[in-house]
């Protein structure tokens, strides 16, 4: 099956364009579609009444988050992970990079003692999904406490900065910014720039997909992850704005 | 998390607003969105070229479905299947009851040898997922079928009578059409019918959740589910004329 | 390794012959073991000193179902569920069918504060294992219970209406009681039905096996059923009055 | 629940009753119920056509057990394996023991390319399930051959001495044969053994459970095993001959 | 890939040398290496405060241990129990006897109310893996009680006598002591014996892997057994006045 | 239990004491044990004439890498991945890390149509064990491919730069190179860094455990990681010496 997506010129600076929806669904405490090109990402955010062991003497809480692929999210279908009767690695380390990336964003001592979690479900996969589960999983996360404060069950004092995430790396020998499937498949070096959107490194996992890379590589390509995180938080604001307004606080 | 769901008030053989939306994504062969009320259901077909070990001498082909709740889909998050390592008994009835009733839509020996997928991913639920996921997966299978068919791939003769799907019940002694989940958890006796749009049952499976019922409320019951596919078969044709539109034949 | 059961002729609506043997074993609370022509079901009861969560507060039980086929139970040796780590769909299906209908037989609030298991594992299988589990199952369930009704540890209002199972289905265009194997193989329509003993239904699972079915046909084969049940009734009958005789209350 | 078993007084040389029924179900290749006492097993034997990867080259075939305790086969019902997922220790122990035992008793070289597997399914179980088991798999596999012979399928080559196993032990510092559950409950020294019916060892496993034991005592348990395991040798014999003519040669 | 390793000649009645280095690793409360020719397994002990449920009552403690084989102990990969989900029947067994073996050699009424986990990980196996693993584990849990006992966490009442064992066998028709991976894969019977190091049994496992063996063999084989674990017994007494001085009692 | 490991004092850019010792066992194609302080993590190659479907047609081979912490590494006992049935999150991103890296350092299309698997299982933990991984993990993959190369299996294109991997991080405000588990544990940021022994990067994996970061500080880390490859590569070749030394090439 010939994969039958379209996709614009864009400049090598340019994100794809960016929408993120808030209340995409109502059943769970906040949904957020995330649209990023053709990459689609349901991020849901639940709350439970339980903290991991770790954090049982705290007082405060934690935050986790699960990350799958839909078998139809790409052209040819992906085995679930439920038949293969366990996740797959790559999916694992995905969702442990979300949820570090999301818990510099809170501070979890304040947002009482419960569990948040970011389920992060890829509708469709053009590239970019753990980047874009990141800024959409930030938006559930913040209306889902936004929804705890305004009830009095969590500390305004939870909001550190937002943080965001964008994929960049080399292809043809040209830094790129946020590669969709094909720049993906055929980059030299790719990159995954988590950040607040006061522009602080969260994380940076960089990898040489094919050849190495030197030092002035990497500056090159982090000046660029800064264009496109700065982008993304003026998306991100506008949505959990809209969400506030949308689904007023209880 | 007390359930937030607004319901408005509907006659007992009335059916939710019904909402079947084509090409709702573009990686898969087809890819459906059916709303019945606050149920959503993502319904996908993919096509891949084996046939199980039983289908192999027949030269024909084989059609499957899996069924799955995302984790965010309900108020209180459910656990994905992956981590308790297996589908749960719930899922697994469901999604065989999918597979056999799509299989009757369809002559499987004129779809050439290949396996057909359709994906049902419940994206919120309110009741009546599995009979949604099969009214909302035949539109899916149709649609990839019909390209298959346009690409000289696959027979026109594979089209049966289309299948269409409705749950029907007794809520506080009357027969109630299309259970939403307050009506389904209150339900006395709760009944899911599949049926060709040409009115002949393909599978009933009616149960007597806080009681038993006798022939002529079983018989109540079927004359409300001929009603509601009535309307679910209207729903389907409307969406696959208009996908047969959105998506050009190849 | 072809067929090598004999199997005498019988009329459309005759049951092939049934035999109940009330304490089969010994070691467990009760045991039974059912024949309906060759197939042959062991039907054990258990009893546990615990609920499930969901039972906590009611003061009340559970009984719940477990179903299995020996591999040795077919002509052709059939893979343990353990070696291949999980249960199967169709064993799934089957043992949640046999819980839901056996729980109608009895009063959950007046069996104190226990689970009962009725473990059913096919010896020898040729036809309506599911359906002989449930009547052998209701026969162990009954007697288990009766030993603790005699104990003073569950009360006698425990019993409702007692609960039987048989196949129905339509073969060669004619509608037949009891399919055995060769039978249910050829089946255009296979319905499983579950009644109590009362004549009201529990239970109704219709397939449109090969091709669709009318109402018409629906009713002719619950006719069927319910003289099939009205026959399985009176074996359950001798068969827990000589369980009673035999093992005498402790 | 408090164990119900009946047990006449035996003396310390003494087996407890056996019964060896052949033919008990009709399905499989050969089925045997072995009683010893109280302790019940199911032993069938299945042909499959073929045979482990590293018996490809030789010709020749390939015998395997499998070993399970039914749930309702003792006072406290025990887990099925497939609810925990995974075969448990005692029981991966016991299957490699007795397909170890069996093969002993068969030159495999000489029945054809296939694969026996004899399950033997523990239906009540009053200690030495795993010797009853070998003892009882050896008829079936036996009689499973026989036939097999008989059609021409295997050398009547394949027939090396006949295979039988008891269990001994010390008890209150007494040697004893045939231990029953509270026997073996108590023993201080535990000891399988597995022979050919003409006095020569094939496994000895002897284990001493609460404390040591000398070469004396191993001695006078092995004199305890010979015996008992002459008098299982006749009733196999017994066994084995009105198997051959129950179910006449095909 | 051809085996590479060098073996000297030995005698019949000769063990290959054997070495136990105490102190192996510090992380662990104890750490043995113990390399019996080429055969090499790291035996590490652990506590835990916790017991399991059928020694809560007793005041006492448990001793329980796991056996593994690192993939490349083997000149072909051995795949990891974690690839294939689940421990190999194989593997099950031999931890079983190790487990059984080592808690003949304390009395765990007296070690407190702890689990001590004693961990055999081959790091290179050529035959013997298991002997080697209770011999050598043997060492690693003296050692780890010896400090316990230090600290007054234990009572020295715990060290009943010291435990070893040896494999012997059969082959070529000569009897032998201590066989590596060439004489076991040639062994036509092979017998694990274990011991105390006082010449009392503790467990003896033989199996006629090619043809059966008489009583006059196994009493052969036992006396070979006995003079393998004198020596045992000596290095073990060395490597635990080694271990006692290189790691000053806390 | 406390940590009973003595650490003596470094300089903020030393790294620990290193030592790699080649031909640690013969078994395998190749066996190294690295040790960085207290750090021990024996790294084995083996070689199977096989490929995955993806490089099947490419003539070339493949080189992957799985990683594990045996349960006594620890001064708390970790549990065995088999245990649980899978393997933990952590393992599988580092086994993932090490693969990815060690293919940067060969050409794989010209090793030859096989797969080198490259074990990598810790002795003994004490921070860095991942990064200890792959610069032992080069060394038992380039002894394995030198061995190959000498019988004429593979050519000696294969060797591209070498590779190694060393922690750096922020630890109480400071930069610091070769993270211990007592600086790790207290790390403001943690990062690994794979690069080339010329210098050029191949995968930089950054993490704020405790904060964010800025661009500044990546740089100063980047600079003590240079600094620690360069030390590192130098034992990497004194061993590959040793190594061809110590095992003739065969």
């Amino acid at each position: 099956m010939a994969d039958s997506l379209l996709r614009p010129h864009r400049a090598d600076d340019a994100l794809r364009s960016v929408s993120i929806t808030p209340c995409f669904t109502l059943a769970p405490l906040a949904s957020v579609l995330i649209e990023c090109g053709h990459t689609r990402v349901m991020c849901t955010c639940s709350a439970e009444d339980r903290v991991p062991p770790f954090r049982l003497d705290s007082g405060g809480g934690w935050l986790t988050a699960e990350y799958s692929m839909l078998p139809g999210a790409t052209p040819h279908r992906t085995r679930r992970g439920v038949s293969r009767g366990k996740l797959d690695g790559r999916s694992t380390e995905i969702q442990r990079l979300i949820g570090r990336s999301l818990r510099a964003g809170f501070d979890l001592d304040a947002i009482g003692p419960r569990t948040l979690t970011v389920d992060c479900d890829v509708l469709q996969a053009d590239g970019g999904t753990r980047t874009a589960a990141i800024t959409g999983g930030y938006v559930a996360a913040r209306l889902a406490l936004e929804r705890l404060v305004a009830l009095g069950d969590a500390s305004s004092d939870a909001f550190l900065a937002p943080v965001a995430a964008i994929s960049v790396g080399i292809v043809d020998g040209r830094p790129r910014l946020d590669l969709d499937y094909p720049l993906d498949s055929n980059a030299e070096v790719d990159m995954n720039v988590v950040m607040t959107t006061a522009g602080r490194l969260i994380e940076v996992q960089g990898t040489g997909e094919k050849g190495t890379f030197g030092r002035d590589e990497l500056n090159r390509l982090l000046d660029l992850a800064d264009k496109g995180v700065a982008s993304l938080a003026e998306a991100q604001q506008s949505a959990i704005r809209a969400g506030l307004e949308k689904r007023p606080r209880p």
